[in-house]
Formats: structure tokens, sequence, C-alpha cells
């Protein structure tokens, strides 16, 4: 296999936030939400390399609003780069209160860095991406800049 | 508000199967496979009906497919008959295991019937269903007909 | 081992409803219920037949009266038709206010289909029910028929 | 409300043991089962008082057998002593492998003392506890020694 | 191994109390309390022994204040006796509102009674407890006191 | 109030990781251990400003080994820069197998940005950070620069 789509992993997943999922502000729970948005990134990371993928990082996690009990989330990954086992995944979450028309509104994004394990754990070659408009270009090429910058602050501590 | 399309209404909610969904054999518990069919027929009452619904009955819930834990699983929600306040609600369930190729498959299918409650929690009265395709016209006839025959029954009893 | 008797086999479950079993509204979730109650045909279906049970299908469930979180729920089953694999169990919900004096109410029923499971998850030969009185002739009778109409159904589709 | 029956309040309540209560050696979580144990004395409690009761202590509280996933699970809850606001719950665990025939064995028991709250959570009366055959009135007696022995017991320390 | 020192098996866990750990009255439930009391006893009898150990009973546990969902919550676990295979746990659990400054106060306290085990399921010999100061003398005959009057009346029984 | 030094908010706070929070693959979801991180943080948070405190975003979260179920996990929790309303805290978690001598490793760290909310859910003043040693300055500079960089990639989107 030589290499996949960006649309062939995308994830869009959708769930009903129930009153087990709340905080102590009465609010759903923010850890929760970190929860289901690693779920989203490990399935696209699955979808992609169809072998186990673990979270490696997290990166400019953001909080724009808050998220309701009873509201109608979804979860929306996309692979943003590909490096020869890492992928890393945008995952935008969109906030819809049932009671109300109108359009879901972002309440969260993230970066998450998944990477592919193979036998005995051990980081496995995965497919490479395969980018085909402009704006995809310009995705892959931010994505491998934030690569680049985590391996060398790395390196250096 | 005269009426709401079908497709106003409709649900494609996704969810990663957990190990804390399992059951006693080790797949995923029924009883929360049906939990998560509930919540999708109750997002389809509410976009339709922009009000609170209960669940009033459940029928014809077939399992077709066992579902596995990390198998990735899509509810899909659409109406199928609407009356003065009942709303029928046809709920399946697509599976896919993530480390293989191939399209999803329907684990389970079947037909929850939703009432919008208002003021006092008594029945209120719901936009009709507008009915557009030869298939639409169908699907809502034989939910008519599900919808007269839970009735005379009743009647009965 | 010939057959077993109905209430060999039946199942009286007593659960207190605790807060993370809420829905969005403050009621408990219909789905934990549902979840309840077939874990009780799961139970009767495994006393019949002292083998792993799976559920097929679920039919004319009814919601008659909603659940409060601290109300005190009990979960009956019995045994209303047995084939050569597959066991129907009627389970009724009913529910008790423990601050008020009073008889608990009836809350839910419905019917569920249970498949007794062997070597390699193939249906297996279950004991047959023996029916004792004119009462339980008439259940068996009227579960067969069901029995019947749904296999009809799905050799025409 | 001049007094009531040690069988008007007791509580009889199965529960089918799930994967999720499981603790790191597979077995059920001991305090998923003293969970229950504590609701069991609640129910108790509550039927008896008709008022909001809370758990004062627990003593003597025995493991005797391993509980596992899937084991069918009865809590038994009977008042053993009644004081002025306080009353004692002895709740006996008893354990049921589904597979096999053979009577549910008893694995767990301890004695909860309860005491109802009424207003501003202050201590409220509750009905005395009719005591009818001797066996009734060893229990009784037994109880209130144990009451007697915690209290002066505080009263030292 | 010869024995350890009561300070290298100690136990402070902390936990933030979440909604879904709720019970009726909308304080946090005291079988989650207990659960957790039992974990921090199954991590110092495990930190001693070095091998799993399980719960053998629970004795003068006792409620002193209620906690409340967002509260700040500590566990802490020392061993008061060593016997051959048993290890008898003091755990005391204390309370801190984080929105009013103010030292934790205590809120429960209870004697957990561990029982080391090996192959088969088998009591296995632990190391010995090592007493330096005279409180922790007093500490350790009191908890031998206990273990001997547990074990007579179990041979009575 | 003038300010509060680092160490009075600081917090330790350990958890025994539970068979229901498992992962797919059998270890802690990453999702559950974000979940103790984001707790831990607003325990900070809430310490430092006796106010309600919200998570506004997550950088830097390192997963450098995985954690087992049953590995005894400790979260510490720390400020490493306090703005006007906002703050940054520091959570690193550690990481232990309770079957074995040896400390506890490093298994995560992350950055979490807190902001207190007052009246109507608006930004509110907290007390200043009190930056006592040299290492103190250090990371409260860091974390300063970390603040402003995120500040000034906002205005520019």
């Amino acid at each position: 296999m030589d290499g996949r789509k960006m649309r062939e992993s995308e994830v869009n997943m959708g769930h009903l936030m129930q009153p087990n999922q709340a905080n102590v502000a009465g609010n759903v729970h923010g850890g929760e939400i970190m929860k289901l948005m690693d779920n989203t990134a490990g399935i696209v990371a699955h979808r992609h390399s169809r072998t186990n993928a673990v979270t490696a990082r997290v990166d400019e996690l953001e909080f724009m609003k808050p998220i309701h009990i009873g509201d109608y989330v979804t979860f929306r990954g996309k692979l943003t780069y590909v490096g020869s086992s890492s992928m890393e995944v945008l995952v935008e979450v969109f906030v819809e209160d049932l009671s109300k028309e109108g359009s879901p509104e972002r309440a969260l994004r993230g970066y998450f860095t998944m990477v592919a394990l193979g036998e005995g754990n051990r980081p496995e070659k995965v497919p490479r991406l395969i980018v085909e408009t402009e704006e995809e270009k310009k995705v892959f090429l931010e994505g491998e800049k934030r690569y680049r910058s985590h391996k060398e602050k790395k390196s250096r501590s």
C-alpha cells in the first residue's frame, strides 16, 4: 500500500452529553471531552495505518466554549501531517444546543500526535499521506514544522 | 412552523466501543447499544420537535451481529412516521472493525416511538413530517400502520 | 435433563436508582433501564439453559411510567416460550418510591428473545419448558405465536 | 405510627456482576460490593423510617468468598436493632454461579448503622421495631449490646 | 527480606469528588468512599508484602462528616498490625473544601484487614512489621488485640 | 489578599488505576489520565484563587510511558505562571508498579492554563504568585513567555 488520502481516514463522531460526564460546576468535564478527542484521533490514526496507534503528545488544545449536559457534540478528526511512524491529527469539537435552531459552533480544537506501534510495541512505518489540494499542502507543511520543532526541543532537553 | 423534512432531523452518530461497555462474555453489552440507540432516537425527535421527547416504546429491535470492544460503531436515526405528538424513529447500527478494510456492516435495527412533552409533562403537538419521495411515502405509511396497530392493541387490553 | 419449569428460572432483581444513571431531563435514562432488563432476561435464559445466551430481539417494550433517581426498582423476568434454542422472556419493571407507603407500580414491560450459544457460537438445544397450569399454557401459546410471526417476517424479507 | 415489624423493611436485591465492577485482580471490586451493601442498608432504613437515612458506621464486615464477574449476587438486608433515631441493619451477600446448579452461598456479611435525618440534618425519631418471635428478640438484644458498646467507646475517646 | 517499617508502606492519596460519585441525597455516596478506602488499604498491603492482597474484613468504620461533590479528599493508610499473612491497615479520610481556607478535617476512619495471597490463592507469609517508636508499639499491640478477638469469635461461631 | 506562594497551592494526588479506565489495547486510557491531570490543575488553580477556575488551554502534553491497570499513579501539580486572571499549572504524572521495588517514574507532563471566573462567568483577578527562589523565578519567566506567545498567535489569527 503506497499511501492514503486525507479524506480516507477522516472521522466525524457525534455524542450526546450525559449527566455522568459533568464536572463540579455542572458543565461537561473538560477531561471527558479530551478523552473523546483522544478517541477521535485514535480512530483517524487507526484508519490511516490499519495498526494500533498510541497518543504521543497533545498540543495547542484550546477550550473556546463551555459544553453543557444535553448538548449534541461532534468530534471531527483529520490528518494534518504524516511522518515515518507518527501521524498528527487535528481534532475539532463542535457543539449544538438541540432545543435551538442554528448551526453547530466550534468549542475546542487541538493537535494529537499519534505513533503507530507494531511487534514488541516498536514504532512501525505507516503509509504516506497523499496530499492533493493547495489547502492540504499548506496544512501538511505547517504540521511538518510543528513536528520538527517538537523533535528539536526534545533533542536539546 | 409548518413541517420539517425527514433529512432535517437525521442523525449519524459514531462511537468507539470501550472496555467499560463490555458484557460478561467480553463483547459490547447489548444494553449499552440500546442506550446509545435510545440517545439517537431522542436526538432525532428533539431536532424535529425542538422540545423534550421521551421514549414511549421500542419495537422489532433485532440484534444481527455481535459488536466487539474496539469496534467503531455508527448509529443512524431517521423519522419514519410523525403523528400528532408521537414520532417513530428507525435506528440502525453499523459496525466497522478498524483494523480491516471493508465497509461497515449492519448490526442492529429497531423502531423507537418518542413522545414530545410540553408543560406539565403533557403530550405536545409536533410539526408534521414533510414527505417528498416515493420511498419516503412508503416508509411513512408503514410507520402509520405500526402506530395504529399498537394503539388498537392498547385499547383492547 | 428433560425440561425445566417456569418458576425454576424466574428472576426478581432489585436496584436502587443512582444519580449516575440519570438522563438529560434528570430522570433515570431509559437506556439504563433497558440494560437492566436485558441483564434480567439474560439471567433467566442462563438459569434455564445453563449455557451462555445472547439477546436476539426485543419486542413490544413499553414505557408506562417515568422512573426517578432514588426509586427502588424491581425487574421481574420469566420464560414465556421456549423453542429449540431460543427462549422468550417477559421482563416487567416495577417502581417504588421509598418515601411513600404503597405498593410498587408497573413502569415498563417487554419481550426479550434470547438464543443459547454453544461451541463456536452456534445455537445450542436448550431444555424444553415444562408448562403446568392453564395460565402457563396460554402464555406459552401466545409466545409461540409471536415466535412464528417473527420467523415468517424474516423469511419474507 | 407506632412501630413496624422486621419483615416490613426487609430487602432482597439481586445484581448481575458486570466487567466494569472488576478490581485489578479481575474479581469483583470489594468496594463495589460494599457500595451495594450500603444501598441495601439504606433501603431498609428508608422503608422503616420513611425518611432519609445516612450511614453512621459499619462493623464486622467479613469477606468470606470472592465474587466473580458474571456471578448473580443477592443482597439481603434486615433490621436487627432500632434505637431512638439509629437503626442497625444486617446485610448478607449471597453468590450464585449461573452456569452451575446449586444454591447460592454466603459471600459477605456486615452490620450497617444508619441514622434517620430530618430538618436541618438533625437526627429524627424513627418508629420502634416490633419484635415478635424468640429469634427476633435474641437478634435485637445482641444489636442493642453492639449499639451500647459503640456508644461507650465513643464517650471514652 | 526481614521486615519493613511502617512508613515504607504508608499511602497518602488525594481525589477530587466528581458528580458521578453522588448518592441520592446529592452528597458523595458512602460506598464510593468505602471503595477508595479499600483501594488505599490494598496499596498499603501491596507495598508491604509486594504480593497481591485481598480484603478479609472491615471494622469500626465510622462516618464523621458528610463529603460533598467538589471536595478534595485525602485517603491516608498505614499498617497498624502485621501477623503471619494478614495485615491490618488504618485508613483515615480527610476532607477539604477548596473554596475556603482552613485545614482538612477528618471525615471517616476504619480498620481494613488484608490477607496476602500466593500461588493457588493460598495465604502467604508477609514480611514482619518493624516497630520503632513507643507510639508505634502501642498501635501494634492494639491491632494485635483486635486480631485475636476476631479470631476467637470466629472459632466460637 | 496580596499573593500566595507556589507551595501553598501545590497538589500531590494519588490514584490506583482501575480496570474500568482501560483503553482498547488494555492499558489505561490516555483520556482518563488527561481527565485526572485536568482535575489536578483545577485543584491547584482553585487553591491559589479560592474561586472557580476553568481550563482554557493545554500545551506540550507528552506521553512518555504507558500506564497499566493496577499501577499506582501520582499527579503532581504546581503553578508556573500567574497573570491577571489566568494561571499556568505544570502537571506531572508519575507511575509506580506496586509489585516491584523502585521509585516512581515520570510518565506524562503538560501545561494547563486555567482562568478564574467570577460573577457572570467573567474572568476575575487572582492573587499574584510570590516567587522566592532563583529556580522559581526561572520557571515563572518561561511560563510568562509561553503565555505571551499564545496571546500573540491568537491576536494574529
